[in-house]
């Protein structure tokens, strides 16, 4: 039976075709580790975690299920760590000299501050969501109506919105017309047989949308005119005119800020989720399966190793508490493990010193019209530009509402820095004044804000793990391996940096392994 | 002040943007006719409305603010017309013998048996959804991780599915890879600077993800090898291997229908909405405000003239029944006019003979799992392959629930004729059958399907008017003047035809031209 004779079979059961590599790995599911012949080697032993994030309570979790002793100690009042949903009371007072800020937008509204999205082959992230009952709805990264703002720069282009749709049309256009050119002059015929040629220019022919002389003159795909949509009656619509390819190419929008790696790059990809009413849903499902295992406003100041295990001091209430356990799973991001009192051995030290962490920051803005979805006709989705703000992002969720909060600025590195040093009402002015350059609405629709450097947000101190191949290979390794009785969790133990599926996914990586060292404890 | 200036001064309001043309067009609003300096000119004329689709109730719905006295007669016992959500309980019988339907879906499962999709650029609709109180969500159109399955053929890519992602990326990269050949061999130097050239091969590099050698190998833009996702610890992730551009070009996935019309055309581009719990929504936000003013199961038999306007009589009960008025405003689908007894000129009744209405079908199919998001990762979208099913649309709500309702085909003109005219047990067969070759878990999930052949679903008839240049010359005029008191609209008579956005334009075109006659009068 060849391969094809068996797929055609409508009767292929699904595990043979899984046998045959005919379809994706089987479905992410619950974990559910053997307990190596025991049902209850967990029974008793006792874990410490350290920080309520996802990596953390997913360790507590999964681990309860095999029935360790888990406690969780947690700095702040809430779950969550870099899973945060801003909304009205929300409070904050950053690092070094931070103002404090109470965030005031109306009820219903809100922006995840941190993890926003969730790429539909984040499977063990998506699992959660099923497992937990976390009603998930589309987050919509990529809008061909949102817009490209070139800030400075010469030309036609210069301070000047265009859509995305225009760009992307126009260039696909252009550049299926100049290779469909040098095809048809046999420049490149050493290549491909004259039949293949032909598929090609046709397949130019649909990707550019040619003329039947295969040039591109602009196409309904772009747009049509202001007020001259298509309509009824005697209103057929005007397509819009395409801009230049030379004027394109010197536009600036082939610089890497405006390219619009969302439909292309891998995690950006439609089709992207996020949870209804806001991305803490997914940190406050975990904390409703833990209910008495997390001990807020406990933040940890000590981890020692000790003859049978770790010693954790903690403050709580103002005083210096201990709790003793067997294990410890590790959870901090390594800006805070960098500054805590530790045995923790030289080579994890090292990486907590020098595994780079992303300095990045949001503002939310709330308007009191949705002028984004009711003048530009932009459902979600980012807008781009080369100043400060770096990118717009329009809310997913409560579409034709009346008010509404868009992420006015989302950046990083040196600009995120920059912002991010400056008091709120400052971050907030910038945010207003170049974000008018694209949506002129601003001014007279503005209402408040709420604004984070997650550089300087208390106990997380970075965005994510930024690796090189060096620092990969440099400093990855030691957090691989547990120090004598203390594991680590968290993104930066991953491939999966800055994503929940990254902190879920190294959440189970440090229960496996902490089960399989009991596991060979009990056969001893 | 230069245009630049002017866009730099932040204080620059909407109105004076809008002047300068830097605006789209005003937001869409409820229409607010002047009442030409009465407030009653419409108070008390009697306005008759032939069917209560779209078109019907919204003008109903618009006349009725401005006084008029409306009746809309429908002939079936909802309102909707070919906005229609089929949900358990739905009953239909089509016409030509068809069987007797009950659809048996789980509570909360349905899908939208005609209008499926709001684009963001068809602003009436969403006006309506607003003034209306309608909530929308996103509908999923374009789904990278969904399937592109060409059934016979040869080579490598026959009966066998592939990601829309792995397509779209391999022939991204082999095209900019030649172009990017091309460019550097010269061979099109005579049209662009050498720094334009160099602009454009960046460009390149980055459309088509291409190595240092301006050469495509493959990237994790087309996704991992199964079970080898990047994770956590020691799992970077494999990338998978691209398929050959020689046998992509032979692989039939140049054929029109697996072109990904969706992330191109106008009309589908991101972002495109749909109502929260069905599209039937819509009609039933319009009924609510026209309460005692549908009189259904109140099918039209005869439109006659009268000296002062419209004589119509219809069946109520099994009786012929007779109603006058000043005005008609007709909605019939032209397959239903066509065989009304009416005065209706010669060229309208020649209009409805000749303009072709589309043939086309779908059916859904309950599964008791649903795979496709738990297996293959499809959060809505649509797959794409040369079988009759033509289509398979995933739903864009209700994610990661238990059961769910996709659609199985979704087809036109011959193929929607020949699965139209089986009995619905062979359709249901057929889209199982098919269906199959993509997801191999069709048989053991199926529960139960409901389908519709839109040209014999009685009072439709068809799917919507299509025409070409020929009929949109012969025919088309006819329909945009009234026919002395009678007036005519629906998607048929705009150039939005097959949208409920043609419907609406449509409607609001009859209201003002019948307003301005009146005023006419009244001025007299």
């Amino acid at each position: 039976m060849t391969r094809r004779d068996f797929i055609n079979s409508t009767s292929a059961s699904y595990a043979s075709l899984l046998a045959w590599g005919m379809l994706p790995s089987a479905p992410a599911s619950a974990m559910n580790l053997p307990a190596n012949g025991r049902t209850s080697e967990g029974k008793g032993r006792k874990v410490v975690i350290l920080g309520a994030g996802l990596a953390g309570m997913a360790t507590a979790y999964e681990l309860g299920k095999l029935g360790y002793d888990c406690t969780v100690l947690e700095a702040r009042s809430r779950s969550g760590g870099r899973v945060w949903t801003i909304r009205g009371g929300t409070k904050e007072t950053e690092m070094n000299g931070g103002t404090d800020q109470t965030c005031r937008f109306e009820d219903g509204l809100y922006f995840n501050g941190g993890a926003a999205r969730i790429p539909h082959h984040h499977q063990l992230t998506l699992q959660y969501c099923r497992e937990l009952n976390v009603p998930l709805e589309i987050f919509n990264g990529n809008n061909e109506a949102a817009y490209l703002y070139n800030d400075g720069g010469t030309g036609d282009f210069a301070n000047r919105r265009l859509r995305i749709k225009e760009y992307h049309n126009d260039m696909r256009g252009y550049t299926s017309e100049l290779l469909a050119k040098a095809l048809d002059q046999s420049a490149l015929d050493q290549q491909l047989t004259k039949e293949d040629i032909e598929k090609l220019v046709d397949f130019l022919k649909n990707e550019g949308d040619l003329n039947t002389n295969h040039l591109y003159k602009g196409t309904n795909r772009r747009g049509y005119k202001a007020k001259n949509e298509p309509g009824a009656g005697t209103a057929p619509g005007e397509v819009t005119d395409p801009y230049g390819l030379t004027d394109l190419l010197r536009s600036g929008f082939m610089q890497p800020v405006f390219y619009n790696v969302g439909d292309y790059i891998y995690e950006q990809q439609t089709t992207l989720m996020q949870p209804v009413g806001g991305m803490d849903a997914i940190p406050r499902a975990f904390e409703k399966k833990l209910t008495g295992k997390i001990l807020f406003n406990a933040p940890v100041t000590e981890l020692r190793k000790t003859e049978n295990g770790v010693r954790v001091v903690y403050q709580k209430g103002g005083k210096p508490q201990e709790l003793t356990a067997e294990f410890c799973v590790c959870t901090l991001p390594l800006p805070m493990l960098k500054n805590l009192e530790s045995d923790l051995s030289g080579t994890v030290k090292r990486a907590a010193d020098f595994v780079p962490y992303i300095k990045t920051g949001k503002i939310g803005l709330q308007f009191k019209r949705r002028f984004w979805e009711e003048d530009d006709w932009i459902y979600g989705g980012i807008s781009r530009t080369n100043m400060d703000i770096n990118q717009i992002w329009y809310p997913s969720f409560g579409f034709q509402g009346k008010k509404g909060v868009l992420i006015g600025y989302y950046n990083f590195y040196s600009r995120a820095e920059a912002i991010g040093a400056m008091p709120v009402a400052e971050r907030e002015k910038l945010a207003l004044t170049q974000g008018s350059k694209i949506h002129p609405q601003y001014p007279s629709e503005f209402e408040n804000s709420f604004s984070l450097a997650w550089h300087r947000v208390p106990y997380s101190g970075g965005g994510w793990a930024t690796y090189d191949d060096a620092t990969r290979r440099k400093y990855y390794p030691a957090l691989l391996e547990p120090d004598d009785n203390i594991y680590f969790a968290g993104e930066h133990t991953t491939y999966l940096t800055a994503w929940m599926a990254g902190a879920l996914t190294s959440a189970r990586r440090a229960v496996e392994a902490i089960h399989a060292r009991v596991g060979e404890y009990t056969k001893k």
